[in-house]
């Protein structure tokens, strides 16, 4: 089976091009493609399979890890686009990609790509609790559910432990919420995030959303620009009337045949 | 640059194919190649060099995931060899392979490959402690330090997080020791372990042999076989008289080209 893999800011998918649509994946089989130690690795699988929307050439079908079907992942797509201009499989500035959250559109930006992800919608406030330290967090929905909590200084941000899920309001977040500690104010924030039912990870596309609205917010902001370091790299919030922007890299890295 | 990513009961690597010896590849790109999120991922890179020692034809150029350089690998060994096979370079059933630790031999059994890892050395006994718990454990020599602690029972050895190095006896083992954890007695015992500077893995191929080794003492035998359960697979470990020899699977996953 032909695959490639490729990230962005070390969100990293395994891609696999099925023009013909002929590659309906188990859950086992991307569960093993996705496996750092028996298969190739990732964090989800990007099936590149032709789309019956007539906006759109390409339909991504987003499989998390475990196999299970996701609507959309904002790192994922820049990564799915990048995969379809190296290929020759779409042509720029703009590529339309049809997703199970509906078509989105991505535009060249230099070397990076640009995502409209849709604006952030601001929720109550809440805590969350890592190892005994509690800290107040903003409620904040991307689609997915996210706590955006502030902390003191980089010191801080380093020295959390973040191997289990923090703790949070089971009442307010009955499947579970991705969880973001933050230090600095817009317009450059940096950012650790746990992401339910995963655990840390290098680069959360949402999560990045999210906290650049909260930290645009918190300095008077309705819109603007706020970079968001993530450990994986850098991305870039752009917060306007009614939506939301991510820019950021995407690369492919390697391409081979995996052995199924 | 070609590449094909394999593995021995979950101890994983990326293997570059070298015949000219013309890839004398840098820590950096090691590193890089190694890189579970931003390259292919593995526990190490095995550069398939032609050897310069006449008694055998190929040397296992083995480096750490940080592009250090390492003597040799119980389990890289296998996997090494498995390629060699794979790709028609060598035939079955014995293939000497050329290490920094000298010419290892591996041989062909059924489905899965035998390696001599050489005697393990008793060494004295001391202790490990995890999270406030402390355990008694017997110091092994496998050319690396490993200290094998025996656990009351499987649902303790399960509950066991290894996050975090053991804490250890600092003057015994000045360079740091890989910890294992045992359940069972000979002829099968179960384990787990934590790799200095690495952490938890899936298989430690001269954790098991030490484990191994200390299962049949404990069982009043100077020579037998054990079988030990890792996290990633099943290994057997057999004493004889004057060497230790391990057998398990080894398998290639994938083959494609990296760009660097």
């Amino acid at each position: 089976m032909e695959f490639a893999k490729g990230h962005g800011t070390g969100n990293d998918f395994v891609i696999v091009p099925d023009p013909e649509d002929a590659l309906p994946l188990k859950d086992a089989q991307v569960a093993l493609l996705c496996d750092r130690r028996f298969g190739i690795g990732g964090d989800g699988l990007l099936r590149v399979a032709p789309s019956e929307d007539p906006a759109a050439e390409w339909f991504m079908d987003y499989r998390n890890a475990d196999g299970s079907i996701a609507e959309m992942c904002g790192n994922g797509v820049r990564v799915f686009v990048r995969y379809l201009l190296d290929k020759g499989l779409a042509e720029g500035p703009e590529v339309a990609v049809a997703t199970r959250a509906g078509i989105k559109t991505v535009t060249v930006a230099g070397d990076e790509l640009r995502v409209d992800m849709g604006a952030a919608e601001f929720g109550t406030t809440s805590q969350a609790s890592v190892e005994g330290f509690t800290w107040p967090g903003q409620v904040v929905s991307m689609g997915n559910p996210h706590l955006v909590c502030q902390l003191g200084d980089e010191a801080e941000l380093e020295a959390l432990e973040l191997f289990h899920q923090p703790r949070y309001d089971a009442a307010l977040f009955p499947e579970g919420v991705n969880v973001e500690f933050v230090t600095g104010t817009a317009p450059h924030v940096r950012m650790r995030v746990h992401e339910r039912g995963v655990g840390e990870t290098a680069s959360c596309g949402t999560g990045a959303c999210a906290v650049g609205a909260v930290a645009l917010r918190h300095a008077g902001l309705d819109t603007g620009v706020c970079r968001v370091d993530v450990p994986g790299g850098t991305l870039t919030i752009e917060v306007a009337e009614d939506t939301l922007y991510m820019t950021g890299p995407a690369v492919i890295v390697a391409e081979g045949a995996f052995r199924l």
